[in-house]
């Protein structure tokens, strides 16, 4: 890898995105954007999700784009687990890097998964001593939901978030996910929440930031998050995601919008924009009926354009 | 008025929106926009161009329209002139504020105005003598265009923006409008630009930011340029503005969406965000071919949300 990155990013739409998606995609299809997007330069994805296919069909091949994920150079593959079973199923494939959320706000925990925080922090802390006893070493991150606000409880208030935090951070992850899970999220609380999360994770743990566009908002948390230290963030190609309720309107924050906001600023993502750009085409084309949005797709770059990473990981 | 603004908006969209659109609006709608969004807290709006008739025929009703604007309680109505005649028509009517328009890019003052960057300086400094000799005191502006970048000559040199305010700045303005035209600015160059022309322009010039949303960037540079100092950013209801070549794509950036990230970072605008969104309806109903952007009227406000801003000017 030539590139010194100064931001890692982690595309998380064949898992965040293809859960909202009512079109399916094939697995040939999913590996074809996996293994596209990582030779575009993409450090991470977030791959599937162990949940039962009774409940997310689209999942039903986790094993299966799990083992191929992992063959690609390169490439940090993260699968979500919604509890100990999913868990026990992922450890199983030997998934490098694990997953699981819980709600900061009680009204959407009970309604994402019909338990009480405190009860998910509780199956948590099992899932994250089994994980971190497995012989593999896989890694371990909590992404703690609806961290900026609520559509059920409204506000989150922000030591709640902190309170979590810590709770999360004395299990011994490799990583925390502060999530703007519907959009609610404004820069100053942005910087000031990112700002308190990073003072308790240290050093040792990483800490990102998951956005989703709602309210537009999204590059502009994303500056926020980045100036308060961040530099780990979500986004989904296309912005994929959230699209039952609004088409193509408030899924999560598009990667190829925020890959050119910090290519711009001179940030380096890694990632090459045009080679990502010819991937959003193939993922397209695999789901013709689904709404991708993005500014920079539409736009396109601006002439003599410099971004901060020149060429691709892989050879273009 | 209640309310003390921490930052001042000016809607554009009567005159840099209606500019760009197809629809025609007539002179009745504009009002009933113009005093609407007066009414809901906007301090100031570009309410026409006086460019002649035969070029851009929805300005033919230029005069009726100011004398209108300039019977509102509290507003700044603010008017483009284009040239030394134009000038000579809006002084003849008192209007209040005037506004002059010069590319940074040679290539795009050429494109515009048929001229290059020096001859425009120079009819600049004729109109800004003739303005300041007036006996009603009009405020002047100028509004120095593609100072981040232009769709002929590419990146613009941060230096000629700067050769330029300087220039600006010597004319006795009031006001100083640095302009992203074409949406080529991004979150770091906005606040280094910013930083360098508040730096010349002291404290009793105004110097605002001009932003268009072409890449999706508008807000995160909004922000940016918000933390380098600015407090007076230009801004159109709906986004409207750019149609012709991208429909609803390339416009200024949404004055609802701006206007929702400074009120939730707790930064008052005086300005009352669901009467805004009240007038942003009767925009759409006056011009029904229009495809009207911004991510708030859609998604809505977020439960619980408080705004810095709590009422409008005016009783709601």
């Amino acid at each position: 890898m030539s590139v010194t990155r100064q931001v890692n990013l982690r595309e998380v739409g064949p898992r965040d995105g293809l859960q909202s998606c009512k079109s399916r995609m094939s697995t040939a299809d999913k590996l074809a954007w996996i293994r596209g997007e990582a030779a575009a330069g993409m450090p991470e994805i977030e791959i599937c999700s162990f949940v039962p296919a009774k409940y997310l069909p689209m999942f039903a091949d986790a094993a299966e784009v799990v083992a191929a994920a992992k063959a690609i150079p390169g490439l940090i593959p993260t699968v979500l687990v919604p509890n100990a079973q999913g868990a026990v199923r992922a450890l199983e494939v030997q998934a490098p890097k694990i997953n699981l959320v819980v709600s900061v706000s009680e009204g959407h925990n009970q309604s994402n998964v019909r338990r009480s925080r405190a009860e998910s922090m509780a199956a948590f802390r099992e899932i994250a001593q089994k994980v971190k006893a497995a012989s593999y070493k896989p890694k371990l991150a909590l992404s703690l939901a609806t961290s900026f606000g609520c559509t059920i409880d409204g506000p989150t208030p922000e030591d709640e978030v902190l309170r979590m935090a810590k709770e999360a951070l004395a299990c011994g992850i490799d990583e925390l996910v502060i999530a703007d899970s519907v959009g609610y999220a404004n820069p100053t609380q942005v910087r000031r929440v990112m700002g308190r999360v990073l003072g308790e994770a240290g050093r040792n743990v990483t800490v990102a930031l998951h956005l989703h566009d709602t309210r537009g908002l999204a590059l502009a948390n994303a500056l926020a998050g980045f100036e308060a230290g961040v530099r780990m963030f979500d986004a989904s190609l296309g912005g994929i995601g959230g699209c039952p309720y609004a088409p193509g309107a408030t899924g999560n924050v598009a990667m190829e919008d925020l890959v050119f906001m910090f290519e711009s600023m001179g940030v380096a993502t890694g990632v090459h924009l045009p080679a990502l750009l010819r991937v959003r085409e193939l993922v397209q084309m695999a789901l013709p009926e689904e709404t991708l949005v993005g500014s920079i797709a539409r736009a396109g770059l601006p002439k003599g354009w410099h971004p901060a990473t020149p060429r691709p990981r892989a050879a273009a």
